[in-house]
């Protein structure tokens, strides 16, 4: 079976050879500040980008808080051009950056992290020194910024704990999201999800795709609470819902049916 | 007078073009998951780069907190070579920035706002809805990172109030630091600034200098206490010591000699 090419694209100038640098020293970008959107590709004829049209709403909302605007049709046209030769039966990571100097599209296999995660995530749970904030635009509540450090060094915290994935809790020791998924979970015949006004948890598409379908509501979440479900997974784009096995070391029942129904929701536009 | 020309050079490669692409677009540095320094350069022969020491230590601090390594000398070859030609009588503004992919150093010539903020700024206070947090290394907290998006919105927050700049409180209602900068105020003939440990509160190579010049003393800090005190500075690299000449509208008294003191002690290498 032929496989995803790495590909580049950059808005204005179309695509440029994968790892030929596009991005000068100055750029905001560089320093966390600009916008992204990570989405997962079927591979086809033509090819099936995700839910791309609610990965451009939350985009558009994302630069509204950089005071930034983002030309639809133009990130359309660039995601059709970069993703015209995935192959059928393979699946993509397409990932689109913006910041108020340079707008790139890259495209890449499925990391075989997500595809091992999709059978299920060992996960810790980790303070982030957050409390609910009133409404303070600066803050960037839902906007899903370049300024990753903090979650990037969360996952890298978790892996050297031999584990896959953690659980943010704000100060009061409730569960606010995972580093780059939202959280779901089952109990008492429901679907349920920790609450996200006024906190620093991300809209995520996956979830918002998951509530559409099959209902969510919203609780405060403690980790016994967890513990207690009938089980609990990890929504992202890429992994679509990751059953989660363990947290902090304490197992978790893993539904497969259940789990069959969510990755459906999850995985398909 | 000559000026100061925009350079950049690139570690490894040596000076490109100013404003040359040299990031590619799946760096992780443009994912904020990097770290940086700003430095003050007095022009001359040679020239000066205020505290280069100094900010490498903390740049090596910042890399432990990514798993990375600095190699020390070679970035002060890069900076003695990028900073050469800056003219007597000029000061430019030096960043060194890093990530797992790139390392690149730029140099440009003093914003005028830092210019205008060594006169004084107006200040405003913005939630950050941060508590404090237990000894967390996933937070990053006295590492210098690239994922400066909320602080970047804190400064656009302050100039569409009309100000210049911001101090952020935590979820008790206690001043931390500004977005770009540490706090120092006067009060009862004493150096005071707000406490660090176990909070999101960057440890400023400024601060530190005009520590051990002067002595100063940690103490919990709200916005009262500013009002009712001396005087109050932000301390920053490029700006040295900046009086803060109001606070939320209310204006705090400027004393000339101290800022004279203060200015003297934070722009001198």
């Amino acid at each position: 079976m032929d496989e995803v090419r790495n590909r580049t694209a950059v808005l204005g100038t179309g695509e440029v050879p994968w790892d030929s640098p596009v991005v000068p020293a100055d750029d905001p970008g560089l320093r966390g500040d600009g916008f992204f959107e990570t989405l997962l590709v079927h591979g086809g004829i033509p090819p099936r980008v995700v839910r791309l049209e609610q990965h451009l709403d939350r985009f558009e909302r994302s630069a509204a808080a950089f005071d930034l605007a983002v030309d639809r049709s133009a990130w359309e046209n660039l995601v059709t051009s970069i993703t015209d030769d995935v192959p059928t039966g393979t699946e993509a990571a397409l990932r689109l950056t913006a910041s108020a100097g340079t707008c790139t599209a890259t495209l890449r296999p499925l990391p075989e992290s997500v595809r091992r995660g999709r059978d299920g995530v060992h996960v810790i749970t980790l303070a982030r020194g957050t409390s609910t904030t009133p409404d303070a635009p600066w803050l960037l509540n839902a906007a899903k910024t370049s300024s990753y450090a903090v979650n990037s060094a969360a996952l890298r915290e978790a892996r050297r704990r031999g584990t896959d994935d953690a659980l943010f809790l704000d100060a009061a020791g409730e569960v606010l999201e995972a580093p780059t998924a939202n959280l779901l979970w089952r109990a008492g015949g429901r679907w349920w999800t920790p609450p996200q006004a006024d906190r620093d948890v991300l809209p995520g598409t996956t979830l918002a795709a998951v509530t559409a379908a099959l209902g969510v509501r919203e609780t405060p979440c403690r980790p016994d609470d967890l513990l207690a479900a009938d089980g609990a997974w990890l929504l992202s784009s890429l992994r679509g819902a990751a059953p989660v096995r363990s947290l902090d070391g304490t197992p978790l029942p893993v539904d497969g049916s259940l789990t069959t129904v969510l990755r459906r929701t999850a995985l398909e536009p």
